[in-house]
């Protein structure tokens, strides 16, 4: 039996575990915030330090990027971490990420460093309004960021982000990276898996939906040949030049036909869980395959699905479970404002059939937790019509 | 969060415990051998004896039928088990399941009751050779069973069941049912849910082979609405005879287009494992909605599905994962001749598909572990090539 230890006990690992236990795989889970590691479901249950996990484990993989170097360094000097320190350090901080886009030639939005005020002045004469600044480090879910419309906010949000930089707890310094903001047509991800051979499998590309920085609703949609074939090659290209074992998520913009990278994340990704209902084999257990040298699964969609999260509720109308095509996948995460709680897959054998249990679904849920969903599913609806 | 305890702590519980995670239930499982309460997957994780599995517990429900009386006793005394210890005692006791399918004026092979040589040698007037002889009590996987063909054997079959009857260990007085052998076409189940409203979900009627009278594999493909409704007016019947909450099982004989019951289970049911990946809620997950007053889920056939059962063996080719539409289910049990390690669930989009793909998995497989897989693959071709 392989024993996988996961740095990070959040859903990410709890839902691994779920799909490696059918496997023979022995997850467990490091919890950075109490320094101790734990069953990835049975998270009382714990099972010793950190220096226990990395040796107990075969292979060591990470559910989150935003992880102390240490950390990482200490799990990278066992030879067990997949994939490595490199490319989940490039996923946690974003100048390295745009070294590496970069390097690869690959399409992604003008941007420009930003570690003190000069940089500022520099980045504010280089890019054209409306720009957006992102943190470095730590920046997820919309958290971290700043938008700059017009010039007469530029002294405002520079007093923020300098706070934000001195305050910065990061083991290396935090900074800024200032990004040309790009009219898209839409966001859409693709997420896949690469193995040690360098064999790759990827699911088809996601639209995604953003309620307030987060991510709301992704579908799951077949999918145009060139566009699935531009974001394979992305994909093939950055895995390829960080050498990357398991799952990793690129997210785009769309714009027009072209896909400009918005940012990388190196490991299984919130715009992938429709996989669970949506593909043979979901991108949990394909993660695992990579990391623990077994075949990769099958990637194809099985049938039209969407993905809705479930953020700051920690209870559904009952009649959500009646629906056919529904599975619900809860967290155990006590409640809070606009926290990823749960999800719901919605599967369906058509796209108009999808769209229109999107609007049922809707309609279920109460309109206050799920602000965008009713008229998102009525665009949907009008879009797969035609 | 509902809490549900499981008597048993083996793969249904721990296949109980997957499913219902995600959906927020916490399961703990009953281990009758440790008289400890345990993690259903985390095994060595104890949570207590069985008298804090009861207190703790919202609901409790049983993944077999052979548990000691005082057990589900205690259990019907908390007002917490579902279904009803009379429910299970009637799928662990023959006479009490044949007693049953009378009342409920179900078809059934005839039968005498057996506990003394008086009886075996009525039973010998009355029916007609074939027999078959089977124990009332503890008997499951072809074990407990005697054929008597010919008049000769009669007395050496005597000897060795009047040694099983006098050396048992049950709680209530062992006994042999004499059943009418009958001629099947082939052996089909039906698998479905009861709420306590009296709500039913039924599966699609699976047919079933067996290996040295273990089941081997399950073929979930559509089937006639005739017997479809046939199979669900037993089931309907049984259920609301016995009140019953939760997934029961029927196992049937098929004689021409007629039903006849062989013997029902109480639970969650091998034959029931291909609607992991063939339906949109898996038996265990509606077990659970069942029992936890949830809405049933939905129990069409989302694509042709087969089932094989992994006996006696603890490990696949590599092969095996890399078929597209496979499944594997792993129970994290150690390897003994003839135990059900895991199994492999197949889908495809058409019944001729998935008799091309188990014809190839019974290529990959060693077939000394899989006697009769290959075989049964191209009977099955031939019969849906027609």
């Amino acid at each position: 039996m392989t024993k996988v230890l996961v740095l990070g006990a959040g859903q990410l690992a709890r839902m691994m575990d779920l799909a490696g236990s059918p496997l023979n795989l022995d997850i467990t889970a490091f919890d950075p915030r109490t320094n101790r590691v734990v069953h990835p479901i049975a998270n009382d249950y714990v099972l010793g330090n950190l220096e226990d996990g990395i040796n107990n484990a075969d292979v060591i993989t990470a559910e989150f990027e935003h992880l102390a170097h240490d950390v990482l360094e200490k799990c990278q000097a066992s030879g067990k971490l997949l994939p490595s320190s490199t490319a989940i350090k490039v996923g946690g901080d974003r100048r390295l990420e745009k070294d590496l886009l970069e390097s690869c030639q690959v399409a992604n939005a003008t941007h420009k460093i930003i570690a003190n005020y000069d940089d500022f002045k520099m980045a504010l004469s280089q890019l054209s309004l409306p720009i957006i600044f992102k943190s470095a480090l730590e920046g997820y879910d919309g958290k971290g960021q700043w938008r700059l419309k017009s010039m007469d906010q530029a002294e405002a949000i520079w007093t923020e982000m300098a706070d934000f930089i001195e305050q910065a707890k990061t083991s290396v310094p935090q900074a800024i990276v200032a990004e040309q903001m790009v009219p898209f047509d839409r966001e859409v991800s693709i997420v896949g898996a690469r193995n040690s051979k360098g064999e790759i499998a990827v699911y088809p590309v996601t639209e995604n939906h953003h309620t307030n920085g987060v991510l709301s609703v992704s579908l799951a949609l077949p999918v145009s040949t060139e566009l699935q074939q531009q974001a394979f090659e992305v994909f093939s290209k950055i895995t390829q030049a960080l050498d990357y074992v398991g799952i990793l998520a690129i997210e785009f913009f769309q714009v027009g036909d072209e896909l400009l990278v918005n940012e990388i994340a190196p490991r299984v990704h919130n715009s992938g869980h429709w996989t669970q209902q949506g593909a043979d084999t979901c991108q949990f257990e394909n993660h695992l395959r990579a990391i623990c040298a077994l075949p990769l699964g099958n990637t194809e969609l099985i049938r039209p699905t969407a993905m809705v999260n479930i953020l700051g509720e920690d209870s559904l109308p009952e009649a959500v479970l009646a629906m056919p095509g529904v599975a619900i996948h809860w967290y155990e995460k006590e409640k809070r404002a606009g926290r990823k709680m749960g999800h719901i897959n919605l599967c369906a054998n058509s796209d108009i059939e999808l769209a229109n249990k999107l609007v049922q679904l809707a309609d279920i849920l109460d309109a206050h937790a799920y602000p965008d969903l009713a008229d998102f599913a009525q665009q949907l609806k009008q879009k797969v019509s035609i």
